[in-house]
């Protein structure tokens, strides 16, 4: 810490993150997501990995497995399996559902009930905790997947995204 | 969208996630990340990469060049560059630099002035937006690197600790 002056405040239960700024954190994740996608030859997509590990579209699917469920999970208190996601077979069918996700984040994010984000719950009846870790785990869970895809373009020879781009 | 009635709540503006939350969330990740950095050993650390990326080492100290840094910033308004961690030689001396940050972090956190997170800022005098982006920004670059290091790590034939251990 340097020497200088810092005010004393000491508000830890001030605001970081605003509803409305999660939303749009969100969506720039999932916009660079949608762009690392775009990046893989369609064969490599479904195909390649890098030490036995998941081909990319899954990691995909499993993102669409938690982002519209688990929003409809926060907003209306009751938690659904979804499957939809696991049979997609192209790039193009992957990259329409990740659209139709988007579009459906956008439209119904406001439906959180205010004070949500605070409640205890069972996620997907299976994982305990507060509603804004969960969140945030969605969000994290995508990141920490597509720093994978990084390293499956890299292997390829093919330039990701740059990170900061949303 | 389910068929059930939904309280009709539209506060977008409402807490998401609080200061101290957002700690915590924190240094959550960084105690996942320090546990990345514990399995690799420590020759590879320094030197094994996959397709050419950085070693996790180099990964490492870019989190640590802006951690406290970054919260410093945060803080006092003032930004500096950080290049401590650069020198950093050994695993040893990795560990102990992290823990250094996260006990620094810790004592420090309370002194983010309120109001602060909503504020426009150029982080390290380069990168202008929102204080609450930039503070995302570190934690997500974090996510991002160590999801990288996972790879490596299974390229090593080395099990990385379960993602969602906090």
């Amino acid at each position: 810490m340097k020497n200088e002056v810092v005010e004393p405040t000491t508000d830890v239960a001030q605001t970081a993150i605003s509803s409305k700024d999660l939303l749009q954190m969100w969506q720039g994740h999932r916009k660079l997501t949608r762009r690392v996608i775009e990046k893989f030859p369609e064969k490599e997509l479904f195909s390649f990995s890098v030490a036995g590990m998941r081909p990319f579209s899954d990691l995909a699917k499993e993102m669409l497995g938690m982002a519209r469920p688990g929003l409809d999970g926060i907003i209306t208190r009751k938690w659904d399996a979804y499957s939809d996601a696991k049979s997609i077979s192209s790039k193009e069918e992957l990259l329409a559902k990740w659209d139709e996700t988007t579009a459906y984040i956008d439209e119904n994010w406001s439906k959180i009930p205010t004070g949500r984000f605070q409640e205890d719950d069972v996620a997907f009846g299976q994982w305990p905790g507060k509603i804004y870790w969960m969140m945030m785990y969605f969000v994290d869970n995508e990141i920490h997947h597509r720093g994978q895809g990084y390293v499956y373009l890299r292997a390829l020879g093919i330039e990701p995204p740059f990170f900061w781009e949303r």
